[in-house]
């Protein structure tokens, strides 16, 4: 057996630079209304200039869907029966926070529709070419007059400036220490076959309730490339499968998740149709700056001090080695030893022995199973002996690499998590109150 | 919708006396032998008198299962092959803790083994007539050669006192605050038609790494019943569903997860039948001794205040209304809303949205959904008004008791946890170390 306890993962993605940059084709403004009891900007708006644009979408599979998660999806769904309520078309999303605007019942729905057709009224668009995303408290109303009465001067402050966007991406935060944003550019041809430079840049927001499943949660990511919205869903399921459903913070999936992914066309590159080359450059730009945002996320969670990367190797497949990746961060255990900067590595073998898939344990043979922490070999089918104070002093870095191998598979995949730290239960013991 | 807030369930269970006692035929003891680095006793010894006990057994689904647990397995099969490792009959049980021989390759097995074997000699018996319990670190060995000097005392000092049973309740400990024991008693007659009292008694350690499942880990239920070894298992799998898997300390599945419920047949009863009175009547009493060690295990999970009983009803089925009850109590933001005495019940509402059963989500329908918190109603399918400083006053009781409905379903069920504090993060932060 031999682990690499380097970082081989992975090695295909572009670089990222962790900056907010505003593709060509969008605007974006944020205010602050009162929804948040700090005072900092909670409603925010994003619009395409001049034409639609494609948009793919991913929800929370949590069944308690909070009021805007049902709209978006009806939105998309009623512009492009086709697409399931996974893409379709969009001109604008509005974004509140300090709020979920979810277990508020019939009376939410009613908000959240409101909200649409005041914003589409004030946009000269139809309702359902809206969507929308929210955050915060669960089981309270928006304040739908006072959000009302901050659309026109919204709508006033629209810009394309890249600092436009930054102030979209803080007006998303709740508990964030700060926001997270990230940027990739690459080139595309137009029709006339001159390069054209296509940027993708996202936002998300965490920090709590973070544990994506089938879904994610609140982030958006946007490109001046033209693509259709079909294709755009692909891209940005084989990104969310590789990043958000990779990141956990505290276990809890929340009711709000959202991702979306749009593309203005802006940048004049011709669409890339599905499995060319350029289809999967732009594919992996879109994961490269998922991926980003993703670790900033955990990094940034709840309490955290630590930023855990597990990568996994020899698997059967990707999807086994992403589970086992997945049950590491996962664990609390695991959580609490690395904010201890303890190498008690046992937990790491337990946690991965946990993974499932469908429900089904992934199935690790012990005598397979190798193991390095912060590129320290621990566990190599048996325990292998270590200097444990160096290692403990590797971890007082702020990240923490732990390396699994499983066996011979050439399946590997990644997760993403944080130390779980007192600070996590004084900030969690009292939000509502 | 009428919820009510009581505590409905269960209400077919026997009473059970938070107690050891120890059932007649079985004899036990305990000794230190520093595993442990506290001197506290850390080698135990339950043995049967003069036969064998017919034995079931479940064991954690962790891939990475330890020695103790793949012996035991093995040791069953070898005796019954038709128990699929199950069930059988055994004659003792060895029990170390500090010490857990996971994750210690080929040499702990070899350990393991080399126990039964000293065991058995001492003990007159076959190898494969003894079982194997342990709890502790994960990653190191055992300490063979003094386990051995201590066998001749430790089978020395075997009595079948209270006494005797509760040492070993003790010895299993590891960073409990105190022994689980529990133990209730029911009538069955002889051969001849004549009322035997029945004992059920049985003990179980906590309180870290804990979230069994389709398993569960370290109890012993004793019984001075006569029953086939087969109908046992029915019994065990029947209490271990709706108890040991419904408990969560912490998320983590530990790798030495195991029950084993032994019955002596020194009561002089007879033997029931599959599916009589007599066997319900007796499988009620295994369910109670079960749910009150599983309590009293989730009441002292690692750094608690606060036991949280979440009770579900208006499922499709009990499974479902399990696995909702399940994720409720397994919520970090629910449990550490519950240890801020914050009655924030949209983490509630959004941790039994999460709930899945085989890796699908059950799928609650909002509208229907209602939870009230210690007797007070918070919500029913949208917010209830209620007094938030009353029932946060409430909240600080010893117990908290979350009531969900989910519809008009007839599937109930419940889940035991508690809540999450600064001190579970500190107790596990440094814990090889």
């Amino acid at each position: 057996m031999s682990l690499d306890v380097g970082q081989p993962l992975p090695t295909e993605l572009p670089a990222v630079e962790e900056a907010a940059r505003m593709p060509s084709g969008f605007l974006a403004a944020a205010a602050a209304v009162g929804i948040k009891t700090s005072g900092r900007p909670d409603l925010g708006l994003l619009t395409t200039v001049g034409r639609l644009a494609s948009a793919a979408a991913t929800f929370t599979t949590n069944s308690m869907r909070a009021a805007p998660v049902r709209l978006s999806e009806n939105h998309l769904l009623a512009g492009e029966p086709g697409g399931a309520g996974r893409w379709g078309r969009a001109a604008a999303v509005l974004s509140t926070s300090g709020c979920a605007n979810a277990a508020t019942g019939r009376a939410g729905e009613e908000d959240q529709a409101a909200l649409a057709g005041m914003l589409a009224d004030r946009l000269h668009i139809e309702p359902q070419q809206t969507l929308a995303i929210s955050t915060g408290l669960i089981g309270t109303r928006l304040p739908v007059e006072r959000l009302a009465a901050a659309l026109p001067g919204l709508v006033g402050n629209l810009s394309n400036g890249d600092q436009a966007l930054a102030a979209l991406a803080e007006q998303m935060c709740t508990t964030d220490s700060r926001p997270k944003w990230a940027t990739t550019s690459l080139e595309l041809l137009d029709a006339y076959g001159r390069p054209k430079t296509v940027t993708v840049s996202g936002i998300a927001k965490g920090v709590g309730m973070i544990h994506p499943r089938m879904a994610t949660m609140l982030a958006l990511i946007l490109t001046d490339a033209r693509v259709d919205a079909d294709v755009l869903h692909g891209m940005l399921n084989a990104a969310v499968a590789r990043t958000w459903n990779q990141l956990t913070v505290d276990g809890d999936t929340s009711t709000n998740d959202t991702v979306f992914l749009l593309a203005s066309g802006a940048s004049g590159a011709t669409s890339p149709t599905v499995a060319s080359p350029e289809a999967s450059q732009l594919g992996r730009a879109v994961i490269a700056v998922a991926r980003s945002l993703a670790r900033q996320q955990a990094a940034d969670g709840e309490g955290a001090t630590t930023l855990i990367t597990c990568q996994v190797s020899g698997a059967e497949d990707d999807r086994r080695a992403r589970a086992v990746a997945r049950s590491v961060v996962a664990s609390s255990l695991v959580k609490a030893c690395v904010h201890g900067r303890d190498p008690n590595w046992g937990r790491i073998v337990a946690a991965a022995g946990n993974a499932t898939v469908d429900g089904r344990p992934v199935g690790l043979d012990e005598a397979r199973v190798a193991v390095a922490m912060a590129g320290v070999t621990v566990f190599e089918g048996e325990p292998v002996p270590f200097d444990k104070a160096a290692l403990s002093r590797l971890m007082t870095a702020p990240e923490l690499l732990i390396r699994v191998d499983v066996g011979g598979g050439s399946g590997t995949g990644e997760a993403f998590g944080c130390d779980l730290t007192e600070q996590y239960v004084i900030e969690n013991s009292a939000y509502s109150t």
